[in-house]
Order: C-alpha cells, then structure tokens, then sequence
C-alpha cells in the first residue's frame, strides 16, 4: 500500500471483532517495526505481547476498561528500557561485533557518555521518546499489513508491569492494540497546516 | 511507494548535496505530517523551517558542526509546545466547532484534565514523545516522497531557541533535515527479533 494512502486510511480503532491475527502476520510486523530507527541506534524498546483473554481481561481493568483491549488480537505493550548504561554497552559490544569502524564507534559513544550525564528525568524522557517511533511504526505498518490498530497511553503503568510481572528496567510506555475492527472510522480531523509552523 | 520499501530505503544521510527541495515537494511533505495522529488528537507540535544558509550557519554551530545542517535543503525543527492548558483550550474549541458529541468531548476533555495534574516533568515528557509520533511521519514521508532525510537529537536546544527566537513555550525537540543525498547509505543493522520481544 501507499505511504500517502496508509496515511489516509489508519484510525485509532476504538473497537475490535476479536478475531485472530494469523502468526506469520504478527511476525511480519514485528519485522517491520524491528527496523525502527532511533537516536544512536540505541533501540531502547521492548515489546510484551499478550493475546491471551485472561490476561487481557486483567489489562483491560489497568486501562479503565477500554474496549480495545480486550477486543483487540494482540495487544503489544511498548516498553522503555531505562536502563541506559545497558542500553549502551549492549550498542558498544554489537558495535564492535559488526566491525564498525573505531572512528564511528568513538563518536556514538562519546556522545552516549555524554547522555549518561543528563539530568535523570531527560534522559528518561528522551528514551520514551525513542519508543514511540517504533510504535509509528507498527501503527502504519499494521496498516500496511492490512490490520488495524489503537495506540493508547491511557493506562495504569504500575498496573500493567505488576500484572505482566515485567522487569523493573522495563517501563511500560505505549499500548498498541492490533487486529480487525469492529467499528467504522469517524471522520478524521487535524489544525491547519498553517498551525504547524511557526512563522 | 510500499511502505515495506521506505522502511528498507530510509536511512539517516549524513551528507546532503545542497539542491533546494521545491516548495511544492516540502508542502506534500507537511501536508503528510499534518495527519500524525497523537494521545487525545491534542497535536502538540510546531515546525520551524530553516531554508536560508545563513540561519543554516548559525544553527551548525548548535548542532555540533554535523554536516546534515548546513548541506540540507529544509531543517525542519520540531518542538514541542509545552503549554499544555493552552493546547488543551484549542482542543476544546475545536472539538465544539466540529460539532463532535458532548459525550467525546466529555471523555477528551476530562482525561486532559487529568493529564494536567501529572507531574510537569512527566507531562513534558508525554507530550514530547508526541512530537517523534509527527517526526517519523516526516523521515517515513520524505522517503515516500523521494526525498532523504535524518532526524537528530544531539543539538543544543537553548541555542536553537535563541536563535530562532522560539517563543518560550515552544521547546526544539528533534531535528528533520531533508533534502537530496551525497552520500550512500552504509548497511543499516538491528538487533534480532528476539531482542525486541519480552518472553
């Protein structure tokens, strides 16, 4: 599909019909979403999937009882991985094992050692931030695939790490639920373009 | 173009050969961006455009001395609003003015009152992480548009607002340069898909 056409015709499905996204599929978005870029190339992201209806039921009370999740096929729960010192030297040995360039590899991790010294909350917000290009990315890409998705972030992060049992490094972030839907788009709507720039 | 095929051809290009993106292209561009989608449709993003070399210069300083900046045709300069009760007021206007039901209205309006009560550095960082939601729409619609491009974090962001003389609420967040390439694209790598899932 066009990028331009995938644009147009992706929502915030708001309600799902419960059927099962095929694996293959699943797996060819994940695929699409792996190639995410992000600063560094740190790749600060993890993803929980759940498709299961139990856990789903226990989510869905985590997100004020949304709909989508517990109509969705999969929901796949963005994670931040705040564990930046890990973050990087997992870049520096996969660095090295690829066998970039010493000159290149200097740069990017001087500029990680750097990051290291931010103000905690920035460097965290800065990680979260990483996380939400991967998740543009799987908005569109279910697109692309064919499937419809929500992105959320109103839910109770606490509540979804003690139900998902997820490491304390691992925050979630970001909820993106994917399947086929069960409602119909509302017309979409955004400020002018005139509003987007700053004269 | 595929969607599948702008995510293997996007790359971040280092080195931009100079040529002036038409100003129709950089229209389709926007008018691309316009459509990211963000938590509550709230759209809390400006664009400051950088096309004359001499702004061009002065930013390159900021940046490090990164050749993208001065080589690019357009910076886009993405920032964040961060007077959130200001954008919440807009989104209240514009809901009415649309005539979308009180009982949506109610919804959105009473989760970014909420949102409102979340620790500001925490807010600021939610709202951020919107903003990269419309800056992948760029680096993803430059690609569909048969432009170039690379996003940067690594900038000075008090020295962009000086220079730009960005009102204060408006806070530059990532950088977009597009243009035409003068480089070639190094292979791209990322972990394996088993990196990107929790078990």
């Amino acid at each position: 599909m066009e990028f331009q056409e995938i644009i147009k015709q992706r929502y915030a499905t708001k309600l799902f019909d419960g059927r099962p996204v095929p694996d293959a599929k699943v797996a060819e978005l994940l695929e699409l979403v792996r190639w995410a870029p992000s600063g560094l190339n740190i790749q600060p992201w993890k993803i929980k999937m759940v498709a299961d209806a139990a856990t789903k039921a226990l989510l869905s009370v985590a997100t004020f009882a949304e709909p989508q999740i517990e109509t969705c096929s999969h929901l796949l729960v963005f994670c931040t991985d705040t564990d930046f010192a890990g973050l990087s030297e997992k870049l520096s040995r996969a660095m090295k094992a690829r066998g970039i360039p010493d000159k290149i590899w200097d740069i990017v991790m001087g500029i990680a050692g750097e990051m290291a010294g931010m103000p905690p909350e920035d460097l965290r917000a800065w990680t979260s931030c990483q996380v939400y290009i991967a998740a543009t990315y799987a908005i569109l890409g279910a697109k692309a695939l064919g499937l419809d998705s929500c992105p959320m972030t109103h839910f109770i992060p606490e509540e979804y790490s003690r139900i998902l049992a997820l490491p304390a490094n691992l925050v979630p972030t970001l909820l993106c639920a994917i399947g086929y839907p069960a409602d119909q788009p509302k017309p979409k709507w955004r400020y002018p373009v005139e509003d987007l720039l700053i004269a």
